[in-house]
């Protein structure tokens, strides 16, 4: 895709741009916190959602057309180590009356935050003591809730969205397993679509990888493609509010750096306040090449949980 | 508000709804399924869903503010009868890697679809065997999830959506308990409002009962006012999507005839397939006097589940 | 084993049982309620519970060795369809105070009365709407706990328990998978023990199967070896209490009947109010030849509960 | 009951005990780990336990009469802070077959081992950092169950049991609130009953307390009678293995020392890996006048959890 001395240079920006997103991701001469949303925010790239992006967001929908991002609940989908899903119908209930009127309810148990399609809080990563803003675990991870990055302080996400399709720019189906995006694939798929990521954006990453949920739920958790540093450094300085992908971590599972693990999380989440939307279905509109519409999403307002599931939507 | 005759006639209209509405609900000389979608549908009124009501919404965007109508779900809201809702944060999980990352789950239990804000799907309530479309209980109410009917069919729903602020027409803060709402309290809050519902709206109602909520949660259980069987004919033949409202169930709690109980969710849920959203925020709407907005939300698509939590949203 | 005509002698016998029992089964031409115990009683079997018994039991003790019976609880372990079991460790909670006490409890999750070790109550299994005592599901079976044979009226069991080693009489480590233990086999291996069974006892079957535990989950569930209806009947008989095995089922799966399902547990819980309990590791008793002890075992009250979890215990 | 010099001098007696045990909680001048059963350790005193103990506790066993000594599991049942219990039935589960089989089962959520009648494992409480032998919490405390001392390694417990009845040596029916137990009161019940507690007995305080149980359970909770710290000091010495009580908590609470939080559970827990049995009705045992029995209880093996649920029961 690229000749000779460009690949060379291409190269040697990403190898400095990896170096830098490094150095930062493990703190070593950078001071990030407090935020730049101030020292008590707690809503991070929420922020960035003003009556502006909502307009800019209406102005996307052109066709009416609704796509649900989110997969079902269900037993035997993909689930992260030991987490659990579980859902029953009781009994029915039934009331007085001549109208013979019944009812049933259902008991769900499990790491809902966590668990199926997911939009990762603030409150979910760090690194070590530390998460956003400088706070520490030790202080708000109490047993009945965070008493402070809980996900009912980011509200309801209505914004313009972008889906950047690497896997169509890089010519297949699907990604490889354990491939980083880079910086330069993010620019490349997004010149081919002729879209521009703007400040206060919803980012999903179509990877083709979702294609293996609940057909190979092994190889799907075993990796994934995803972003690594550098690419995560660049939606950082797009000032994007979200980033989501087809995949159940966003970013390259492991990651190339075998010291590091999870570090686009920390980028993310604890240095910029951004957040992550996991296990996403994106096919949908890669195959109706819908690049620019509506993201509408609020979090389920769970006092004090790290996590939301839930079902996204877009609309053009 | 009204004087003499009129009062009178207007009583007339109301006690034939109440009797006509009353024999319906307990389907004397009517068939009410197979349903108008199909004898196999199971979706009910969200196939009134269509791209020209999502553009309809759009328009009705104009300011570009969001309204979150999902109240927080923490310990010691409003519960019916014995349900439970509980969140713990298990200890941290701390990952390999020189980057130190650390992160949280929740583990979260209760009648997940059924508590706080939610959304009451079709598998919700029936009368005696039958539910909606007449698929019957006995078959489709097993251990592991509804085999029909579950909330996972109803898809995402992005519509117009219309406050009715009943509290407001009636000249008082907050409906009394065990307040019936009528056709004629509905008409006239419209035309107050200088709004009319249209086929494939959602309707939410302001009664002004949550301001109990978390307050006085016994008082805001043990009653409610609500709609009764003749205002909730009314918007059944207004071809609404949705009805909602800030209390916990709607319709008026208890019924009026004591020998019925929840006529106005069979209405609904079983012979109409309209869904019901309890347990909303409506006051921010009312306060700015938004009366016309798009309405979007997503049900968790939980397997099999009979509602769905959720935090809805109005945009204007 | 046996030669010529006797072991003719001994097959007839069994086909008649064979044939009576199949018959009791389902119900053609008798009547099995209301129980022997009056039409009110809750408890079954466990009336035959006696301070003579528990003196007959304390006589078996010579040793003051106790073997536990119970698995552990753990993920992993086999489980039966698509119940679950989780536990986690939640925030520490830290309280007031110079001595800085510090403590953890857990959250647990999962069909607790009918997973790992567990004993099978009276509102288990019945025969369409029938179960123990003729009382009928569709009217005890409610959401919030059975409002009839609920596990909180066992009460606790301490009497003579006797473990049938019929791998070993068969003289092998394990029955195969599906091997229907007889009554022929029963009295053999008790002969070969040189115990009798006595009424008011609670009699352990060792297969050998549990050396599959958490080694071949999938073979250790897919079938079992386990009493047919002949020797359950045997069972009834002698008036024992408990039946418990070495598998998830005590009786063979799938039974060599193939119309018919758990006949067994029919023939125990709802005809005769015997109880079940399995998942047991009887290994150690069958290694230390030990046949008879006391069996002590408390279900736990969990009020309208089908079954029990527990880690019962043999005292000799 | 004491005169003159005697009571000044068991007044001084006492003093001294509860200063030195004071200083002991505090850890000040003194090394309380590895402990006596080595650095290994994970039993604490279950160690005491040996076949000798078991022939002890048959001995007692003379009526044949069986005490059921915990309470129901059930909705309303008094609960420590935010702690909840649920238990549903779901929909019945109908096997193929002619014989019609039916079954359920019940989903259970809850803090299952700090509810209802409780078992303290030797990971539920501990100083700062530090539980019994030296284990460190930020070492052991993991997500996914305690990785040490977690209620699996306790084992069955078969062993002589002594109830000593303070409220009847005090001549009440109920100790007041906040009573705190005094080693004079433990040797003045136990000579009027003409007992003596020897090493690796079982021990049960009978307060009279667990009257309030679903009577007055914001009594019950608020505070209770118990054993302070002295009394605590006096059974360490006698070499017990569980102290149990018909109290929420054993000990008295809040202790008399207002900077203290629970004091005798770190004695006895951490320092010298005794249990305790909380919630345990032992009015039968008072009212019959039963002193000495068997008492016999083993936890749910529960991997990694900090207690367990039960239904212990004394044989006399």
């Amino acid at each position: 895709m690229f000749s000779g001395k460009r690949r060379l240079a291409a190269a040697l920006v990403v190898a400095v741009l990896v170096l830098s997103a490094s150095l930062t991701v493990l703190g070593q001469g950078d001071r990030w916190y407090p935020s730049r949303w101030g020292a008590d925010d707690q809503r991070g790239a929420a922020n960035r959602l003003t009556p502006a992006k909502v307009l800019e967001a209406r102005n996307a929908i052109t066709k009416g057309v609704v796509y649900q991002l989110g997969h079902v609940y269900e037993p035997g989908m993909p689930m992260f180590g030991t987490r659990h899903f579980s859902l029953r119908i009781p009994q029915a209930f039934k009331m007085p009356g001549r109208n013979e009127a019944v009812y049933h309810d259902e008991i769900i148990s499990g790491e809902l935050g966590q668990i199926g399609t997911q939009f990762d809080g603030l409150g979910h990563l760090g690194m070590g003591d530390l998460f956003y803003n400088g706070n520490r675990r030790s202080e708000f991870a109490q047993a009945e809730g965070l008493t402070k990055l809980g996900i009912e302080h980011v509200g309801a996400i209505v914004t313009r969205g972008v889906l950047i399709d690497v896997a169509r720019f890089k010519g297949v189906d699907q990604l490889p397993p354990t491939y980083e995006i880079t910086p330069a694939d993010l620019k490349g798929a997004l010149q081919r679509q002729g879209v521009q990521i703007r400040s206060g954006d919803v980012v999903l990453i179509h990877t083709g990888w979702s294609s293996l949920w609940m057909k190979d739920n092994a190889k799907y958790g075993e990796t994934e493609p995803g972003i690594g540093v550098a690419a995560g450094q660049m939606l950082v300085d797009a000032e994007v509010v979200v980033v989501g992908a087809d995949t159940w971590g966003v970013e390259v599972m492991p990651n190339p750096d075998a010291s590091l693990s999870a570090p686009v999380h920390q980028l993310f989440l604890a240095r910029n306040g951004i957040y992550l939307h996991e296990n996403l279905i994106t096919s949908d509109l890669a195959r109706d090449n819908v690049y620019e519409f509506m993201y509408t999403y609020a979090p389920l307002r769970l006092k004090g949980a790290t996590g939301s599931p839930g079902n996204p939507v877009a609309i053009r």
